[in-house]
């Protein structure tokens, strides 16, 4: 991180606990990135402030985002820190990688063009190409900054329209059986956040949501009554 | 190496000494560079055979040779590999680096843009950013790596679904003012347009929509049955 001049560090229920001091010991010096560190329970909090995360894997096959290059990511972000914006990049720990549930939470997922041969990437090479990319776009000078329109909402107010419409979603009785519950609710994530929508958006959207519940309230009501005035008959 | 298709591996006058059973553990399986690997005495016999030598360190100060980044590097030695030649990329140890005659033995200097105020690379990685810049030029020559899944729903599909949406949002009573109606569709359509939803996405929020206008028959059954079992109440 230090190298190509990342100094925001955010960890997610780190495995064995935080501080370390073996992350010190292997720093060599670059301690900064160690000391700020931020230490987080649950991914949606870590990313509670960003308006893009990308998520570093493998091209996942179960969830339907972008998936770019190093390169092609770098440029992007770059450009959306000149709109102002704050990125995130997502790294899986070294064994695991990411989980579904987790890249559904992201915009976009950034996969390194390895060889067929051995895929296998350590995590601090995975670090250390996308930071040089990062790296590369500033060393290049930073391309003009072309605003289309508001940023993009924050992951709170992203994750706050999800669960609301989820909620609603519950209500209804949409999500059925059960245990495919968290692959559709990861679908529906997955596509309503590729639009990337802004905070007036989710505003809108979510008023979508409770009008239509709330549609179906009167909608409930009115069968209701009828059924009532046929003494529940069908 | 492995990771980005890189299989010839020279060492000079190795300090511990070869084979190192450490090296195989570490390689995760990937020990075909390290079977392979040949040991030379002097650079310049591990060189010997070499069309061009490009020296990976920070930039020297006594030696006139071309300063090149990692990218404009790559994009050379493609060039030059394409055109028969061999070409070999020479690291220096991880404390000690290269000394100036072993870089006079190169033809350039290739230089990451680390930040000033780290600048010391772990060579680890300085092979690894390298070498995933020589798997660039390839990866980029060769038929599209990332497919994106599938392809985007067509307009009528699209349309189907925005106008399903709108009819449950004009029967919850969404659209007010109704003089407003069109410039809110619009938001709406343009900012949910962004996700090019395919059509199994598609398919997914049209029964959304309709789960949530109207639940799913057994809940709604379930209800009205209450309902009217208080005899309409509330």
């Amino acid at each position: 991180m230090a190298n190509f001049g990342l100094v925001d560090l955010r960890l997610v229920n780190p495995r064995d606990g935080w501080p370390q001091e073996k992350a010190w010991a292997s720093a060599s010096g670059a301690d900064w990135p160690l000391n700020g560190a931020r230490i987080y329970q649950r991914l949606e909090a870590a990313v509670a402030d960003l308006q893009r995360v990308y998520a570093t894997t493998a091209r996942p096959r179960e969830i339907q985002l972008p998936i770019l290059t190093p390169r092609a990511a770098a440029a992007e972000w770059s450009q959306a820190i000149a709109n102002g914006e704050r990125v995130g990049l997502l790294f899986g720990g070294e064994r695991a990688g990411l989980e579904t549930a987790d890249i559904a939470l992201c915009q976009a997922v950034v996969t390194l063009p390895v060889d067929v041969r051995f895929k296998s990437l350590n995590l601090a090479q995975a670090v250390a190409i996308n930071a040089y990319e990062w790296r590369m776009t500033v060393a290049e000078g930073a391309p003009p900054a072309f605003r289309e329109g508001p940023p993009p909402a924050d992951g709170a107010a992203i994750l706050g329209l999800f669960e609301h419409f989820e909620r609603e979603l519950d209500a209804a009785g949409f999500f059925h059986p059960p245990e495919k519950r968290p692959s559709m609710v990861q679908n529906l994530r997955s596509a309503l956040g590729r639009a990337r929508f802004n905070d007036q958006e989710v505003r809108t959207f979510r008023g979508v949501v409770t009008a239509l519940s709330r549609g179906r309230g009167r909608v409930l009501e009115k069968i209701a009554r009828e059924k009532a005035g046929k003494d529940g008959g069908e």
